[in-house]
């Protein structure tokens, strides 16, 4: 298969090395010329430190390179997703696949990732996400995702091109569930984090992870997404990686907001883009506009946006009314 | 409220504070008149380190310091419920409320806990469980539970009973799957430490955690559970303290089984009960019975009871069918 991905950071570049090992014949863009010189002279990406790019993979700046492939693999970061696709548009009439691998939701309009990339090509669109570390998927660790389509051949089609011993893929048809799994866990992840930094324990931390999965389920589906797509790879399993991971910048963020620096402050700390702070503001929108209940959302928003005290926050989620784990459990009397 | 809690370990001493903290009149209940003795001489039990036990509690070696209780709570290690059960039966004509917060299933039978104290007094029987490592309990650290019962007024009164500021209660009707979540997640818990020993990555321990959940849920709901509770508390809360946590036996006996040391071997050096072990054997059978795919399940028990290498195991569940995530999905074309 002759493919293209389309953005040169950790993960594009982990799944160009990936799809290289799988035999297909890969082109690795990059948003900038002299970015993509680099690459090809030094074979090193710094977003992947120690990890040598293959001999046989090629390089570009110029969107053209997509003209003819057979996919084409959007993975840049979000705020750059419609502007690439927009650039990629002219040269996609004979590609059959087009893959999101980005994960976010575009500020301001709520849109997923996959929802840019057909709005601006006009075209289908398959997503992939999941719980991987670009370093270790470059380094060859086996790791396992989910791609989504509502057309099952294009998504198993996708499934075939990626999967190997070291690269597991499973199919779904809840391309709303996987993106929205994988956008709004940053925010609980925030919330772990900023839990772990009160001091508090791994009951505390367990109970606000599970919570703040069912209640982005339930914004999920209010959203059009499947229940069971939050218990697997996209939700549960992203949310495990992300939560327990020093790696993770909203988790970071999270710990020194716990400490007691204050939010701006430690979002400069941290020194990058903190995700979980942008989609507490998407979600936070989202769940007023479907009407969705989402106490923990809510804190966390109060807390990053509107100065309250986070153990504060804590004390009034866990006195809230009593209620059941499931809102339409089924009693026997 | 009285309460007798039947069983002096770090758990129902912990529950033990956490009632009598509620306001209710609380006797804790050993199965050793010396260990009674102790605790009530010297306030300290040796399974919560530096905890002292509060003023006012009462200890009893005896059964009939059930009699006339409002609740009684079973809460010995799980080869004990059914004869503690048998012996507590002649004095609880006048307890309306009796709780199992003890994880596991009965050997050779397949019971769950609730199961075994049903059968030895008659009675309907609400389970607790959750993410709750007894220490942070005993210690005020805020927690999170589940208790469940098909009759919902039993089990609001048992949330009840429980709630204060730092531990939140939630009810279910699905006594069942909280108590399969809780036990088989040990199988699951032992595979991810079995990862760690082996030096696999966060990618890799989400894959086995998410798809072991999966499995499990497909067993549970086989046997009469709610595919949701497998996403609550007593599901995915309770497997991420587990498999993130180095106070599990489990995840122990599985990191030195990953580096290579024979079974048997590992079980001696973590030196005490490592429940995964014979919850594997449990889940394997169950598997069986109710011709359930497990294939994680299948893959530990092959590694635990028959020899079989690891990595290889490993290997052959990510090179296994290319399936789809949700094995109900439903695809528009």
């Amino acid at each position: 298969m002759q493919v293209t991905i389309a953005g040169s950071g950790g993960w594009g570049t982990a799944l160009a090395i990936l799809l290289h090992e799988n035999g297909h014949d890969v082109t690795l863009w990059s948003h900038f010329e002299t970015e993509s010189k680099q690459l090809a002279e030094t074979h090193q990406n710094p977003y992947l430190p120690g990890v040598t790019l293959p001999e046989g993979l090629h390089y570009s700046a110029d969107p053209a390179c997509a003209q003819g492939r057979e996919m084409v693999v959007f993975a840049t970061p979000s705020f750059a997703v419609r502007t690439t696709a927009h650039a990629f548009a002219p040269y996609l009439a004979e590609t059959p696949l087009l893959v999101s691998v980005t994960k976010g939701i575009e500020e301001g309009t709520g849109y997923r990732m996959s929802e840019l990339v057909s709005q601006e090509t006009g075209r289908t669109v398959v997503a992939l996400s999941g719980p991987s570390h670009a370093e270790e998927v470059s380094r060859g660790i086996p790791t396992g995702v989910v791609v989504a389509c509502p057309e099952r051949e294009l998504a198993e089609r996708v499934q075939n091109a990626f999967m190997c011993s070291r690269f597991r893929v499973y199919t779904s048809p809840d391309t709303a569930g996987i993106e929205l799994g994988a956008a709004l866990k940053n925010v609980i992840a925030l919330c772990a984090g900023v839990c772990d930094g009160m001091g508090y324990g791994d009951n505390t931390k367990a109970l606000l992870m599970t919570r703040g999965l069912a209640e982005v389920a339930r914004l999920g589906m209010a959203l059009g997404a499947h229940r069971e797509t939050f218990a697997g790879l996209a939700g549960v399993g992203d949310l495990i990686v992300t939560c327990t991971s020093m790696h993770s910048r909203n988790r970071r963020a999270g710990i020194l907001i716990g400490q007691g620096v204050p939010v701006q402050e430690a979002m400069k700390q941290v020194g990058a883009v903190v995700e979980g702070y942008y989609a507490a503001q998407s979600a936070w929108e989202l769940a007023q506009r479907k009407n969705v209940d989402m106490p923990i959302t809510e804190a966390a928003y109060a807390v990053l946006y509107e100065g309250r005290d986070p153990r504060e926050a804590l004390n009034s989620l866990m006195l809230r009314d009593r209620t059941s784990e499931a809102e339409d459990a089924a009693w026997a009397r």
